[in-house]
This record gives structure tokens, C-alpha cells and sequence, in this order.
């Protein structure tokens, strides 16, 4: 959903390769370096999506671009743990995952790259003219940013960015467990590309899908139905998910397939 | 300063004509309806900023853009006063001076204008895109959008934009007043372009404008120093300022001229 923006817009200004998709199989896994594949003589850049809120996939490697740059949208793992920003020669980010409220988006752009905009871009879109205005060409959202410089202090307090992976590693750990564990739940992201942040599912089938998510709301656990372009369940759970949210749906997957879970089907 | 950087984008797409500036008189002034003149042959918009923040000077009528279309800069007035929108048919306004928080723009958009957009522009500023998604193509600035929906229920609890705009006239007024019946502080706005948002003064000499500043900030006036690139001095009086504010700010202003006034000039 994301990479498809990203290669409309990059289709006004040059000619994209998509190197790899997963569509046919409703988005379940990310590519491997190899199919990535060497790039096409002349590329500019390699643009990825790090992680799909929808389809629950997540890379867990960097890609290596080559002598390409490295761009990435990192809007849904950004702050849930460590980045070798260095590797990277873009890096942009929607606050509203991870790193504060919805309407301010994080932008790391290696300084020499900012002689390579598109100068015919509308100022709005030129990222030299932020970094020339110190991030105020625009009257910027004051409130978003001060919202995530309290949520960059809640991280270093905790111990940073290694101490919030141990504990998102843990978190989806523990539903991935429940799932594959489970004669009723199946997991629907390829292992290697299960995201930390979604963790996408089903029950069954889309009847058991439906019942889940109204039980499910019923017993105050909310947001679990599957984004609409792919259907089935998903239970996210970004940094701010706590510890009694994993256990309670954890328990709750385990009564619904008690009652749900054809006997002998096992 | 708004219409420069809307002049600059513009010219990326067409031939940008500039009817009016009192650049050479600090900004002093808006065109009348005669100086804005027959708009050249093929005009395809008028472009307006509402109200100079910078300068203090704020359009007291709407502009005939005859066959053209209207469009105007309302970021710092909107909200402020009755607006004849059916007139207009493109308005824009950052929220941040009436509206709400820094971080959401409000755009009014002719409905036939869509299908006049420029192709080929990045998708997030095709306002057709927006339209088509209800505005949510991107992740919305949720907090901002609900302070906004709170600030337009305070209005209308209040009587709506009459009320409104007879209560800054009313502000406005008292700081205008203070000013011209002074023997100190001058005006810098011609009158009929006074700002009803920005009242721009001074005290009569750089030393006197920094004086003013210091003394006002000691007794709790705060924001009164001019914009950097006019000087002087500046109080902003949207609709959020208080009557309290007003009253100190004229009360601090009359005890300032009494101290500093040269005895016999008047």
C-alpha cells in the first residue's frame, strides 16, 4: 500500500523497476537480498517499505542497495528498535506509530544528497528547503513535535532503543507463540517476515473471523479486525502496547479456540 | 512574505503577474479594487493573502477577480470574521492562528476546480486526491482536527463569526484608538488596511520600540517585538486574546507615552 504510493509519485519524475512483490500471495513475506537482485545499471535509488501495517510483514535484515542509495520509509517500526541510520542515505517516518501523534513525519537525509532534488518540486516537497529553514519553512505542528520529544525521553529512560526491541520481541513473541501453538489460529506472514509491530492472523475462516472480533470487543479487546484489504484479524502492538493487552489477548485466543476448535480436528 | 512564496511556486507552472506591492513602503498597505486593475487576458486565478501578519494589514473587502478565479490566503484571519465563501473558489487556511494547533490546513475548494488540477503533481498536493479519500489519504492529524471541531463549537456557543468579528473589532479597536490618540506610538498600517489580527506600531525610535519591548515583557506583556524582517512593534490580538490582555496592553501603552512622551512636542 505504501511502496504503491511511493512508485506513483516516483513514475512523475523517472522510470521505476519493481524488483519484488508478494501480491499473488496476499502480501505474505518480504524479499530476500537475492530477490532483490543485482539493480538495474543506472539506478538511483532502492525504496522500501520496512514494515506493512496491513499485511503484517516486516524486513528484519537491510537490504543492501549497492551503489544505489538506500531510501526507506520506516513510518510503522521507527523508534521500535536500533537503526544503523548510517547504511541508510533516506530514512523517512509518519510520527503517529510509534514516536508521537498523527501530523508530523521525521525525515534523515544524507546532507549530500540535498544537491540531487528535483528543483522543479514544489517547495513543500523539497527537503533542501526545510533543512535550509532549520525545519520551519512551514509554521511547524509544535504540539506533535513536543509530544515526541516526550516519547524520545520516555525511550532513553527505559533504557533506548535496544531495551524496546528486547520488549517488542518479547511482546509479538508471546502472540506468534499463542498462534502457532494453536489447532485453530493460523499466523499469515511467512516466518523470516512476521512483523513485530502486526501481527496478522485468522480463525479459520472468515465466519470464525467475525465472531472473534465481536467477542473479542465484547471482553474489551478492540481493534482486532483485519485492515479491509486483506480481511482476516490483526492485533498491533507498537511500543505503547503494554504487557496485560499481550497477556489478555493471549487468553483470550486461548478460551475462543476452546470453544471454537473442532474436537478431533487435532 | 505568503503571496512571495505562493509567487514562486506558481511560476514552476505558468506566468505569474503581480498587480500590487507596497514593498517599497514596508508593506504599508493592500491595493484598492482599482489597483488590482483588469487582470491580464487569460488569467486563470487571482491570488490574495487575506491578512500580513508581518505587516498588519489585512483586506477589509474581497477583491473581483471577474472571470478569474478567487483564491485567497486566509491562514491568519480565517475564523475571525464572516466570510462570503460561495465568492471564492479555492480558500486556504493553516489553522494556527483561529482554528486549532499548528499542524492542519483547512482548504474550501470549488468543486469544478478539481478537474482543473495539475496532473502532474506529487499526490499529496492534488487536491482531487484528497477529495476522493475524504481527506484521509493521509493519516490525518487527528488531535489537531479534534481541537478544531472544539474551537468551532466555542464559536458557534458564542453567537458564530458576527459575534466574533464584532468582538476583534471591538479589541482592534482599543489598541487602534490608543494609538491615534497618542502624541508617542504611530501606526504603521495605512487606515483601511488596518489588521484587525496584527496591529503594527511604534514608539517612534528603534531605542524607544527595544525599551517598549522590555519594559512590556517585565510587566507580563509578552510578544509585542515586531517581526524581524519590519521592526517595530507588533500585538496580536486573535481570537483567542482577552479583554484583560487588551485593557493591560492600553493601560501599559498610556503609562509608557506619560513617562516617555517629550514634554512640549505635542
Amino acid at each position: 500500500m505504501w511502496s504503491k504510493g511511493a512508485i506513483e509519485d516516483a513514475q512523475r519524475y523517472g522510470t521505476v523497476d519493481v524488483p519484488f512483490s508478494s501480491k499473488g500471495q496476499g502480501y505474505d513475506r518480504v524479499p530476500t537480498q537475492a530477490e532483490i537482485g543485482p539493480l538495474p545499471e543506472g539506478t538511483k535509488y532502492l525504496h522500501y517499505t520496512a514494515n506493512n501495517t496491513v499485511a503484517g510483514t516486516e524486513f528484519q535484515y537491510q537490504p543492501d542497495a549497492g551503489s544505489a542509495w538506500l531510501v526507506c520509509d520506516m513510518s510503522s517500526n521507527f523508534l521500535s528498535r536500533p537503526v544503523n541510520a548510517s547504511k541508510y542515505d533516506l530514512i523517512y517516518a509518519g510520527a503517529q506509530k510509534n514516536a508521537g501523534p498523527a501530523g508530523v513525519t521525521i525525515v534523515v537525509i544524507r546532507r549530500s544528497l540535498l544537491a540531487h532534488c528535483e528543483a522543479d518540486l514544489p517547495a513543500m516537497l523539497r527537503y533542501g528547503v526545510h533543512v535550509e529553514n532549520d525545519s520551519t519553512y512551514n509554521t511547524p505542528p509544535v504540539f506533535a513535535i513536543y509530544m515526541v520529544e516526550k516519547i524520545a525521553a520516555w525511550l532513553e529512560d527505559m533504557g533506548g532503543l535496544s531495551a524496546i526491541e528486547k520488549r517488542n520481541v518479547e511482546k509479538a513473541g508471546r502472540v506468534y507463540a499463542a498462534i502457532d501453538s494453536s489447532s485453530l489460529f493460523k499466523g499469515k506472514a511467512k516466518e523470516g517476515s512476521r512483523s513485530r509491530m502486526n501481527i496478522t492472523f485468522t480463525a479459520g475462516s472468515e465466519e470464525l473471523d467475525k465472531k472473534f472480533v465481536k467477542e473479542a470487543e465484547a471482553a474489551s479487546l478492540s481493534g482486532l479486525k483485519g485492515h479491509r484489504l486483506l480481511g482476516g484479524l490483526r492485533a498491533s502492538v507498537y511500543n505503547a502496547q503494554t504487557d496485560e493487552a499481550i497477556d489478555a489477548l493471549v487468553a483470550f485466543m486461548r478460551e475462543f479456540e476452546n470453544k471454537n476448535a473442532q474436537r478431533g480436528s487435532n
